[in-house]
């Protein structure tokens, strides 16, 4: 067991934390069962109405053929670019250099398929059509993140999108979506998920980040492309006997979030702007296009720790329970907006970034 | 969804299903978090209280410095594989010829690990020292089943076991435990998990065979072998965000279930004297030494399915949900004993042997 840090304790304490949806306890678990007949028999290896009813359902939600339950997404995407590869009889394909399989995968992608990530555009941005035109390797699939979460959230127009998936198609190339995230696109680019995914060839869906779910995810395509994948997902070590804790949990919340991507989607425009009116702090985006930004600060990381845990006993709202250095002079951290927000009253909020202005200010000096 | 068939249906209705602990419906999800307090935190990538604390108590159940709790086996056992042969730059490992990894795991150990197995032993018995010691190819590893499922679930001596685990120590090849049914071979030893597992350098166990968990499975091994495991198991997909759901269960039905497989063994020899009392049916083996067995019934795969439909809608006790082919003229099913059969009164099941005994000697005239 790691010794809880300082800061995480004191956010802890917070009464109006302003990120996510709750705890990530137990209790999720048991809310999603409170209306589940006991005698609902479980998934078996795949099979079962249970698990293909919730398939069915994404399918269609997504537009897609065919709809696979994972236990993760790292096991989901690996798989979908295996499959493009195979079928190319290509080794490579290309993604954002902070793609999740290249810097949260412990390079699973490179260890178990011997696959070659050719790395797209630059960290600091998101893929451009240009990118896309310009790269120079023969790749099986492209892998789209949207939105870009490292570097806050980032979407390209649709516009650009559109261009980018008929300019893959023109070639050959696969494209397939990081749709972590899908849900919280959707009110910035005024589309149905089915809109953005007829643009990919296959699309990974989680239900743990903006649903709020236990763990899961969904990999759609297909029928011949899902058919593969459930092959791949047994090799894996996926083909759980049964999967339905996370797919229940999965269904629970879908439901009661799937609707409220717009409220937490304005809740970070409106939150991103008390940011962006405190000296020393930037967000990135500026303006939020989904329910998620970075907070940069132009303090040390260890003082900007001290200061936060002095606003949250002053005032009791938490702004974020970590920060991550950027050099020795910033640091920064990723807020993402839940059930939690709406219920913060405003004249707390007003408080705590009163206070956080008034000790930036009073800390630059 | 496929069609149910009538012979799951039938068994379905019948008052008296012999084996395993119960049906797999979401009941067993509800009944485990029954005295769960809501408030506790779930795990967090292999991180936190729930999950640190049910591995450390399984490493101190096999008598191993680490445990690591994986979704799967096949995810646990591929890694447990991988890492052995990475250990002595050797892509070879030595199982038998129906090992889960062989026939149950679409090649996934050479699909994504391309480690080359060497099949040892016959696929009718067990590997025996003379295997072991004749093995002409040099392996990293070997695995032992035990029991051995797919014959039946059959164990060598225990005096043969430590010959072949001194043999593999002495020609330094690492020797893992397919422990799905580990448990279960305890009453037969007369050993605690732990003299069983020393004799092993890793070993997996399961949650939802003898347990009757929902899913599943532990990894043991010195402290250098589990953190390596820990990084091949982000890699495979199955570093879940939170794999609770898995760990609660797995606690509560461990604790209920790990001191009655004496019981379950006990069950097993009794009901496997009476299937070997009905003229054409013999068990393998003929005393079951775990709470498992095979039922070989000479008569073809239909034939007996309407016979034992017939069975239980006139006697309410149910043999098998499922009945297959091994030829033309006969067919066999498998029986675990679990909580179920210690509630079957004496006198139906007495009737419903006796009503079996009937029918097979008149249908072999």
């Amino acid at each position: 067991m790691n010794k809880i840090n300082p800061l995480l304790a004191a956010f802890q304490q917070t009464s109006y934390p302003l990120g996510g949806h709750g705890k990530r306890n137990i209790q999720v678990l048991i809310d999603a069962l409170q209306d589940v007949d006991g005698l609902t028999d479980g998934d078996t290896y795949g099979n079962g109405k249970l698990i293909e009813d919730f398939q069915a359902e994404m399918a269609t939600f997504l537009g897609k053929e065919s709809a696979v339950f994972f236990p993760s997404g790292t096991m989901a995407q690996q798989i979908a670019l295996r499959i493009w590869c195979d079928r190319k009889g290509n080794k490579k394909v290309a993604y954002h250099p902070l793609s999740h399989l290249e810097i949260h995968e412990e390079d699973g992608l490179k260890e178990l398929h011997h696959i070659q990530p050719i790395l797209l555009g630059e960290k600091d941005r998101l893929i451009r059509l240009e990118d896309v035109q310009q790269l120079k390797d023969d790749v099986a699939c492209i892998l789209l993140e949207l939105p870009q979460r490292e570097i806050g959230g980032q979407l390209p127009d649709y516009e650009e999108l559109t261009q980018i998936s008929s300019y893959c198609r023109s070639r050959g190339i696969h494209l397939h979506l990081d749709g972590a995230r899908l849900y919280e696109i959707l009110p910035y680019y005024q589309k149905s998920a089915r809109e953005i995914c007829e643009l990919f060839d296959s699309v990974y869906i989680s239900f743990y980040k903006g649903i709020g779910g236990i763990a899961g995810a969904i990999l759609a395509g297909d029928e011949t492309f899902t058919k593969e994948s459930k092959v791949w997902k047994r090799r894996h070590g996926g083909d759980l006997i049964s999967l339905y804790p996370y797919i229940v949990s999965a269904s629970y919340y879908f439901k009661q979030r799937v609707d409220k991507m717009e409220q937490y989607y304005e809740g970070a425009i409106e939150l991103a702007a008390r940011y962006n009116q405190v000296p020393g702090i930037v967000t990135n985006p500026v303006q939020p296009v989904t329910n998620m930004f970075h907070v940069h600060i132009q303090m040390p990381k260890e003082k900007m720790e001290s200061l936060l845990i002095n606003l949250y006993e002053a005032t009791g709202v938490g702004l974020t329970h970590y920060v991550k250095e950027i050099n020795e002079t910033s640091c920064c951290y990723e807020v993402s907006i839940g059930d939690r927000y709406a219920s913060v009253p405003k004249d707390e909020l007003g408080k705590a970034f009163a206070w956080l202005e008034s000790q930036m200010i009073e800390n630059r000096v």
